[in-house]
């Protein structure tokens, strides 16, 4: 896929080989220009502009569906309230033991939801697996009040670590959370990234596998602000739009997030921008790898790479002024770091790394 | 003042005769240009950017005193996470029968606070006053685990009914506050017109009177999304930060944001647009103070006209096409109506709705 | 209707002339032998017992239709656990302005519903009317997320000034209630004393005069920690137990409750020590009525009087030893005080409190 | 130590071979005597009565120190209060995997914290070790908002297993909380069966080895409803008050709650039914230990006993009678079995068991 010429390194005159998080990117000018022609006119706020009347057929055509789609500002509230409106206050909502909801939102999830649990799994690759969660479902017992009650079921795609749910493996999770009524949400931080990767439609990455929400994610892949809370069952949608007010998250100018989700999706800018992202990624990927002493940890399925490095390396790299984190501390003579690439990340920048981690 | 001239009616080919809020308009030029330009390059994300951190500087210049400024996407938002932050779950916040945190936010302020009540009083224009404020103390045992500790005294500048209080109403309601040990709130969703009415530096308007913290609003007077939350002293900050992320309301690229807020204050760009307000707003109150059988309800202190129209005048606007919010219901064959304008209401529509609303 | 003999001043050899409140008292001797006996052999914990289950069947069989009874152990838990499950965080409460709801439980229903909102109405002698409720509501606009929703009306009976609503009065109440498709909720801390004054069953003063909800109050009346939350219809009951285990309020023994509660009602004894109560209310308040400059200040219904006394007689009393609240400061030369009288104040008490108020 | 001869089986004719939990026996006579003579007279409410207030010396001398003990009904409210007022919203507390407060209360903590993240560790015999807080403390970045902030470490004296920490284990774990400024909770549900293995005082086996906050229980051990939290450091309480009563923990008639715990602890009737309680559970242990194919699973070192059992015992024990929770499945032909016994549980109800279980 071409890389769209209107992201050129250009636009990047400083923070050079910035490899710490997809999020230290702007916003492609496309998203640019549309929150621009959205400033004209007076039309109604909150919500009930044009701009975000039309969004909700344009995300129901996107997943071949009808669906209740709401923008927000933050991945945090959109998996704090899609969480917070499937999981009552005693509930128990499952997840990874890395998630971000688990790990990163520092108790949003709890506190929208007024205290329901976080039960956290471990997996390989950032993945939860059928049977972790059937033993983890084991410590709870159905209907017995001392005993937080198993909700919702949420898996991120792609994964915090890179790696990508296949169909499969989403559908034996959704199969599982069924079979114990429970919902299942997913948090797409970097859905575009993974949907590029399995090469499916959204509907048969989402709804046709079994997934009741998504956390849709546009800000780390090109837009400024803007993420929407996606429910393809209008039943769940229950009292969302209160939640979404009463924790101050409902724009006067919603226009303005609206018009940065339609022009996102619009024309495939976003898988456009989430191939280049994959692609950039593969090839640091492929580099890395042939590096001595290094290491791919896992698979490098979407947009970030966690690799073992040689201390040295680690240490050339970061003099040279590459940013990036280590994921876990030195151990061995090498560290685990993490390298996350974006819609914007110059392709230069991958090449000067990759030359200062060679030699 | 002049009207800056890239305000112009040609930016409005749609939504003629709209005063039912000023965020029913989209954004300044200077604005929007400044949220492009923001989007350049790879930098730190959750407000560790550049942009974001002048913008301390720039708030702290602009107030006359080092103060702590977080940027929100929301005015609910902000309300809610300043007045949870200085009032514990057991406090109560003292505020007008009208007020927005009352009113209009669904109870965010309730849920930020784990439970604090609001105490609502009646008042004159939208205001507050200190007889009105003892009164309501009278009722509350201090340190009585029985009731509700109050905790925070909480204001509109300008009021919901585009009054503007006096300084001195400021600083008699704050002495009543501290007499009490109670913290002040201002709720400054419309800051700038306040100001502009005033005629006063933000630090004569604020902390100068004893103002505590302030929801500073850039949104309804041309910002995208844009408000800070203000304290003038940083002991009162204590765990902000924790309840902003909790709420989901740390921007990973806060830029975008911070940009607003500071093209916003910029070149007195805020008060600029304010003042046009401000005077097409007065403008259009003379006009329809001298309209037969039509009273204007409060003084016009800011960019809001609460009138009461003779009902046939009234369906008449609405038939002409114009938009406006009726704030009670026909009596005596009149109604109250609330007409609100913004930075950029174009003054041939203040002229069409008085030519309609005099024949 | 006689003086249980059990009942007698020889219980009381101290804290003479205590007027403050009914839950200056003990409990009842046949409610403490309940206890006593309910200690007796190793029994299913947190509610599974024999007598919590045979409450279940009492209650029921008292209010004459299977209702849905849960014991909790203080009037605080009852209301808010009651409301919470009736309202969603973004509902409103509409209650008297002097509702203990509203005044005198620190937002502990604001704490348990999540941020739900009180909205506090005046009315004469505690009573909520069908046109103030109608009028409150006129400020809420169903549907639209800016406002909070209502969602429940609770009134209290007897009421927190010693008065009680008539049937009719409920019924109306009710009406309105259905109307707007609220639920109806009854603070029944002091139930008994209402019902006694009504010469009503329990049936005929709740249900079928629309109440969906009570809080049916017996500490006061002579137990040591014992309320009921009664639900008339079981779809009412939601996630209630979760709630109730979520708030700590599930006791293991929970037999210890039950047995008050069951120990109360059998063989009318709660109406006993209410009509008790009532009578000797009655007799001093037409005592007090006849002492130069005092007036009573509400209609004398239940075991509360209030009563605006001379200063000097106020005086005199707390010299002599006598124990009530001052329920507005001194005015013209008098005093708005509340008296308050329960199933244990002794006869001789409320003679030498007359005695000393006459000279 | 003897048994006390008001102990007897004579108390319980049902029930008989209960040993599910401690809590489905009774109480001990010489409470329900003190909770009877605390009926007598009209004393202040809401705890501001002679008995609440003679505990509060009491516990500290118990405690040989000044402490601030508050009674609530609860082992479920002892620990959410305590934990809610020690830890902040954004805070997180960390516990043992299978610890009560993370298992066994439906997310109270996480109610009353409004949204704190529980942070389970695993650890042999129900402990938690300095090395895994240590590790678990490695996740989370200090005075980083994205993540919840340790507060507060929680460690069950005596553990769910049946174990107790030794005075040096307890003094280690302290040593780690103080060192990353983390606070130390015990929940003490069966405190005086720990004591009376350790043959310690309550200041050597609680703040003296660094625990700032204890949940008292003594409803396990023969209190019908009543534990205490006590804090050690009195600038712990800070907004406790406020919390109990938000929480509707704040009981009108709270000398009940005070009569029991005085009467506990008067004469270490609370040991000795400690006592008699741990040393039946050892002859029971001992026992079951020479049981042909029985293993005893954990260290029997307060009153209950995890034995793996043959499937054949555990199917004739339960035909003959016998009440117990299995703890885990069936497995190679034997099941861990819990059995916890009282401060009641009737000598011959063991003696039955060890007779069906033997053949």
């Amino acid at each position: 896929m071409a890389f769209p010429a209107s992201l050129g390194p250009k636009l990047f005159p400083c923070g050079r080989m910035n490899f710490t998080s997809d999020n230290t990117y702007g916003a492609t000018p496309e998203i640019l220009a549309a929150v621009t022609a959205a400033a004209a006119g007076a039309v109604p706020s909150y919500g009930d502009d044009p701009l975000t009347g039309e969004l909700g057929a344009t995300m129901s055509q996107l997943f071949a569906r009808e669906v209740a789609a709401y923008p927000v500002i933050t991945g945090t509230a959109a998996n704090a309230l899609a969480l917070s409106t499937l999981c009552p206050p005693h509930g128990a909502i499952l997840c990874h033991a890395e998630a971000h909801i688990a790990v990163d939102e520092c108790g949003a999830p709890e506190f929208y939801s007024h205290g329901a649990k976080l039960v956290t799994i471990e997996g390989a690759g950032g993945k939860l697996t059928p049977d972790a969660i059937e033993e983890a479902l084991k410590h709870f017992q159905v209907g017995v009040v001392h005993h937080a009650q198993p909700a919702v079921v949420s898996i991120t795609q792609a994964t915090e670590f890179g790696t990508v749910y296949t169909p499969n493996e989403v559908s034996e999770i959704a199969a599982v959370a069924k079979k114990h009524r429970l919902k299942l949400h997913m948090d797409g931080a970097r859905f575009a990234n993974a949907l590029v990767r399995l090469g499916r439609s959204p509907a048969d990455a989402t709804w046709k596998l079994g997934v009741d929400a998504l956390s849709f994610g546009a800000t780390k892949n090109g837009a400024l602000c803007a993420e929407a809370v996606v429910f393809f069952d209008k039943a769940d949608v229950r009292d969302f739009e209160y939640r979404r007010k009463k924790g101050g998250h409902l724009l006067s100018k919603m226009r303005f997030v609206s018009a940065q989700l339609t022009a996102y999706v619009e024309d495939d800018r976003w898988l456009k921008t989430a191939a280049r992202a994959n692609a950039l990624t593969e090839r640091m990927a492929q580099s890395l790898a042939r590096i001595d002493g290094a290491e791919i940890a896992y698979p490098v399925e979407a947009n970030a790479i966690f690799a073992y490095l040689p201390d040295a390396v680690v240490k050339r790299l970061r003099k040279g002024g590459a940013r990036f984190y280590d994921w876990r501390p030195s151990a061995n003579g090498r560290t685990l770091v993490r390298l996350v690439l974006s819609f914007a990340t110059p392709d230069e920048d991958v090449d000067r790394f990759l030359d200062i981690a060679r030699n």
